[in-house]
């Protein structure tokens, strides 16, 4: 089973399902951990990083929760692999084959391991809507499943030992992709954020540190990991995150009443362009999407899922664009194949 | 019969049939003429430009060509009515209820008379695609019907008297409103007006004097009426315009060989905003179904036909909108109505 089957299967982050999936697309939990008396990747040999690669390899094997999972090795892929996991969100763009970074990727996507980043390992579960609690009792279930044949580096005193100072402790990261257009059509999105920013949690584009919120998706996480459990850590996101979906569906009641031909032309629109252009950028796209996914949501569009347009969101990224097409693309071919793809969903959602 | 009849009757002009009708939207040819020991309408008084509506109009009741008009005396009509003809080419942004403004409007609106605007009498004839020489002949069959009842202001030496000097002659004004996306694309069209404004013709917009030419409509007329007959006026113009529509024709094959995708999307995705837009400004409007008028002609929409997007192009105008609603809207009511109307428009071309 090669990476391209990724491609065949459905992403359970994807489905549009889950607590609160109107707003919140997805919660992701991570868990940094080393191993006990190897160096951090980054310091350590290529030789060193293949054993890290193997001793976790071999741990995964005996995990029921990884159970048929597919394993890439970057240095053995071309770099457009690299950047449809990047699409996928199953590994971050730090990950390199210069320092023989792998990916595990579980069934559904939902658990992955990543090898040899920052730390020797990184575990991730990734679920749709707001479930941090239950994205958390699957990673801890991996995390001591592993731990039967992995032994971790950990100080009785800081917790467990990671490559940067900022993730010791419970190594944890807790986050959610949040679609919050009503707030930013309110204008009130920068208040929100701010007010996120001082209880001392992160707010990230869609495609992790530095990228920027594209279609008006956010990505909150917590930046403490040390002093609390993890359950306190989760706890205090999924607080704070209740608290923003709360406000976006307030916002959108009052678009909704105060302003709804306006609104409802915006999703149409976004509606009428997606079915008929012959060429789109991927900027555009994520715009569109996200007007369209508003008009789900609100019901004013009533042939359309949620799940289709979570996928188009990822499957219209360059990488995936052109695993596809399988070959490499030029930005103009990709705008065609972009289009045309967009079209041909679109057209079997409505049928 | 009144003027709400106009709103459902097929309008000549814009069937979009005659000679080169994908460029050359309309021809028009308008006669001033006055009467001939009147004042002209400007200076005189209410009861002599009473005067000189009455003999107009008994002139044409006498002209076969005009059998079955519609005769529209503004001073009797709302406000909205005067828009509504001036939307449909009928009569001028001048003609005015102040001064006991009216026209005579024939069957199919080919032929209308309009009375006591700067001139006691104007006569209009409009159709469609490029035929200068057949507007010429009616009008000219429509000026020696009225004229058996009608003495006309003539001079020996200058020809027709008429109330502003640039008339004096022939007081024929020929024009054709030609639409000319791909020179426009090309960024030609300025050098190609220019050249027409030093051949002597003038340039306007769509709706006339001092209007802007959207959708890339170009109105290009004759400015000299005096020293040349009739004939010579429109065949000059014709020429010049067959040269024009030859220029297009060529933008439009380069267009369409260099950059077909573009086009293409320019094409869809304004057809896609008109099938689904909730809220359309009559600008937008306009600009949209330029681009629809460039699928229409190039075979990229096959199933919409010249005809519709010509008649949206007036139909959306705001007085026909209100007058279809039978009430006066507010620009947001309008812009709901102009939407409503262009996607029950388009979705019975495509059914």
């Amino acid at each position: 089973m090669g990476i391209d089957s990724l491609l065949r299967q459905t992403t359970e982050w994807l489905k549009g399902t889950g607590p609160e999936a109107e707003i919140a697309i997805s919660s992701r939990l991570r868990l940094a951990r080393n191993i006990r008396g190897i160096k951090f990747s980054r310091r350590a040999s290529p030789e060193i990083r293949r054993r890290v690669l193997k001793l976790v390899g071999t741990a995964a094997e005996a995990c029921e929760t990884l159970r048929g999972a597919l394993t890439v090795e970057l240095e053995k892929r071309p770099p457009i692999d690299r950047q449809l996991l990047v699409e996928r969100h199953l590994i971050s763009r730090d990950l390199s084959p210069e320092t023989q970074g792998a990916v595990i990727v579980g069934s559904g996507e939902v658990v992955s391991l990543m090898i040899n980043e920052e730390d020797h390992l990184r575990i991730q579960v990734l679920q749709s809507g707001l479930q941090l609690k239950n994205c958390w009792k699957l990673a801890d279930r991996v995390d001591s499943e592993l731990e039967k044949n992995l032994k971790y580096e950990f100080s009785p005193e800081y917790g467990y030992l990671t490559a940067c100072p900022t993730n010791v402790g419970t190594g944890i990261r807790a986050s959610v992709m949040l679609h919050l257009p009503a707030l930013v059509i309110n204008k009130q999105i920068s208040q929100v954020l701010q007010g996120v920013h001082k209880l001392g949690m992160a707010i990230r584009g869609t495609w992790g540190e530095g990228t920027q919120a594209a279609g008006n998706m956010f990505q909150i996480s917590n930046q403490i990991t040390l002093g609390k459990t993890e359950e306190a850590i989760v706890s205090e996101l999924e607080r704070i995150i209740i608290k923003i979906v709360a406000y976006e569906k307030q916002a959108r009641d009052l678009l909704l009443k105060s302003s709804s031909p306006r609104l409802e032309d915006r999703v149409w629109r976004a509606l009428g362009v997606l079915k008929n252009a012959r060429l789109i950028s991927s900027e555009e796209t994520l715009e569109l999407l996200s007007s369209l996914r508003v008009g789900v949501n609100l019901g004013i569009l009533k042939k359309i899922t949620r799940a289709a347009v979570n996928e188009l969101f990822i499957h219209t990224r360059p990488a995936h664009l052109q695993k596809m097409a399988g070959k490499l693309l030029t930005s103009e071919e990709r705008d065609l194949l972009r289009a045309r793809l967009i079209r041909e969903k679109l057209a079997a959602e409505a049928g």
